[in-house]
């Protein structure tokens, strides 16, 4: 499979050398223009699972990538703030049997690339991979992940896509699972990023430490009750004593990760996609008539930590 | 004028020096041993608006209070989970003229206060003056401030009293002013800590640098209107537009204060007195039939701070 992964930074780098590891062919644009300078001279350098690994793959610019149209597949792991721009950058890398996959993070991406490219090219899912950029020129990609992705829609070429590129993804070790919907799967991933990933970044510990407090519970419960009201108007009815055991499911499974929010804004002091999760719920929930008040105080709480600590996007 | 002063703590320590220093009559009254061991062998030691100051004054653990029965005020300015316990292990020494004055942070004492003193009793209050408790036998005074305290009642002695006791404190350098209904003076400082108080705490900035995130006044406008509606509750009514003035007020006059609960939280492991602050407002909310979410939240947040730190009261 040709795939072009936009987004090199810790999640893309996981999946990109996953991918070429297992022999596919893999092509990289990145925006930021320390991490792609590093890319292009010494290549992509992990330590992946214990073992420092180094791989050279074509790095570009996203408007220096080679209008090839062959590519099969074109991997979204970027920021949430900047998808809008990729995309629209990226389409003259669309040929006539490209698909795109989105595994970001945040709520609200199924919009922003339908609007600018046919539902029907569209697979989208979730990771519930780790990873962690330590410097622009290293990634370290320790913890056990999964990821699940499905197509938008019941034509039958892109349902072929997703089942293919679900085995292909297995193949290299990415453990890979078929979503019939996948925008209700991306929701309830929501849930778990809008509580443990917002609450994390805010108190300052990791997934395991949250958990372990008595009133991880009770706050878990009421902030995934909001993502349930917004999602039932959207047609997605999510089961929220099912929802919030699958948040908990992480206080084991990933309990040492401090999410990625906290990686941005604690750790790397650059703004967080918190617009895209508790964000999208308390504005969604608003253009609905309802309210969303714990989504909308944990946005406000965030966006005034980072402007406290005048993150500044250095991209 | 001879007061006892409950709780030695770092604003009971400056009631209780500049008390003493106008030629007062001042005992104290302290429950941390570590504190009270520092007081009797050492004196109050303080750094008073820039000088180094020492005076020994008796003190005595609550139960111990010699019980006299002249004091003429008993001064509550301990921590609020504290405050019950005491005013019952104190009320020996509340002989036929004492009165109460409590210049806590923090809603709700009044109901403390009466279920032990006749309300003809009890004057309450707040104070904008801040204090640092830099180690147990060592506060740190410094920034200018002010009290305000008023009668609960029209009862002509208490009122008496309540002027008596505001020029008393005044001629000590106080800057003490008659209210007319402390109550609500209470609850519109309830609205400074429910938002300054408990955000900086969370955010782990002061009060200047919160004031300066675009968000601030927001925030600040939402949570002060779950105040203002419990407020109503219980017959008092808050104006927002006035009550958030006062709130950002503060980023300018008392800008480089962290305010008590970080002190408490951040700084010293302790925990903190967001019951009485936003939890009075929440729970309140919920005893009158109404929800105050945002004050839900932030309660919930920072117990979970105290539980993530373990936060011990050594006391």
């Amino acid at each position: 499979m040709k795939v072009l992964v936009a987004g090199a930074g810790g999640m893309g780098s996981r999946f990109a050398l996953k991918l070429a590891q297992a022999g596919n062919e893999v092509v990289l644009a990145e925006t930021w223009s320390k991490r792609l300078q590093s890319l292009q001279t010494d290549g992509l350098q992990a330590d992946l699972d214990g073992q420092e690994v180094q791989l050279k793959l074509p790095a570009y610019a996203p408007e220096a990538v080679p209008r090839e149209t062959d590519y099969d597949l074109v991997l979204f792991l970027t920021k949430s703030m900047q998808l809008a721009d990729l995309v629209r950058i990226l389409l003259p890398a669309f040929g006539p049997h490209t698909y795109a996959l989105c595994l970001m993070n945040g709520i609200g991406h199924e919009q922003t690339l339908t609007k600018y490219l046919p539902r029907e090219r569209v697979l989208l899912g979730n990771t519930m991979w780790t990873a962690q950029m330590t410097r622009p020129d290293h990634v370290h990609l320790a913890d056990d992940g999964s990821c699940e992705l499905g197509s938008l829609t019941d034509d039958p070429d892109q349902v072929k896509m997703a089942v293919t590129t679900v085995n292909v993804f297995s193949q290299a070790g990415l453990k890979a699972h078929l979503l019939e919907d996948p925008r209700y799967s991306v929701f309830r991933k929501g849930c778990v990023n809008g509580t443990l990933n917002t609450l994390c970044t805010l108190l300052e510990c990791n997934v395991a430490e949250f958990g372990q407090t008595p009133l991880a519970h009770e706050l878990v419960v009421k902030v995934v009750k909001e993502f349930a009201m917004v999602g039932e108007k959207e047609g997605l009815h999510l089961d929220v004593a099912e929802a919030v055991s699958h948040v908990e499911d992480c206080y084991s499974v990933i309990g040492e990760h401090y999410p990625s929010m906290y990686q941005d804004l604690v750790k790397n002091n650059r703004p967080t996609e918190v617009d895209y999760i508790n964000g999208y719920v308390a504005t969604h929930a608003k253009k609905y008539g309802l309210a969303a008040p714990l989504c909308e105080l944990l946005t406000g709480e965030v966006h005034v930590k980072e402007q406290l600590q005048n993150a500044k996007n250095d991209v």
